[in-house]
């Protein structure tokens, strides 16, 4: 899977989003992370590898280490996001200025029309 | 499956984004989104199904309207990611002065300790 896909599939579930949101006020243990939910350590633990593998978190040691965002990874879902965003607002501000000024002017009736040999 | 981790399944596979940037520049019919890729109509109409049930796009009409682009929801993602990269950030940036601020004033011999009263 690319790395794009593997962020956002990674995202696209309620108990990894609230893990992010949680260790974006700080890193934490795997314990202290499952604590307050109503499943496994190893739940978690899962849940944490689709993180890892999309690269949104990191441990520095090994299994026992603390779980730290990786914000640049939620960076690139942003560009990604923006840039379409941006052009897809921009080109309905265009459009919606175009509307405005038909409604203005009524067809055929353009405001420098008084020159007939440009017709 | 609540609207968040919708849209963000919705932009978990490739075609899907390409769908998208290719709305961002203007609306199109199911057909004409279907033509640069090597598969049938039906599968384009089937990830165009998944992106509208996210929100992310939609049809005036019926099932022969142009495809339309809503980038509010982009901008939904987009909202979530960025509280939790910008939280994220600032406790680095404020943990790097901390440790910066460490590294110039050994411990035990602050910066004003020309006072030998003091130690």
């Amino acid at each position: 899977m690319d790395r794009l896909s593997q962020v956002f599939v990674a995202l696209a579930d309620p108990i990894r989003r609230d893990l992010v949101a949680r260790l974006a006020e700080g890193d934490a243990s795997v314990g202290e992370l499952a604590a307050p939910y109503d499943v496994t350590v190893q739940a978690i633990s899962k849940h944490l590898k689709v993180l890892e593998q999309a690269g949104l978190v990191s441990r520095s040691g090994g299994r026992r280490s603390p779980v730290h965002l990786e914000p640049e990874a939620l960076g690139l879902m942003t560009d990604w996001l923006e840039r379409y965003r941006r052009r897809a607002e921009e080109r309905y501000r265009r459009l919606d200025a175009v509307l405005a000024a038909m409604s203005d002017e009524p067809a055929g009736e353009p405001e420098e029309s008084d020159d007939p040999s440009g017709g």
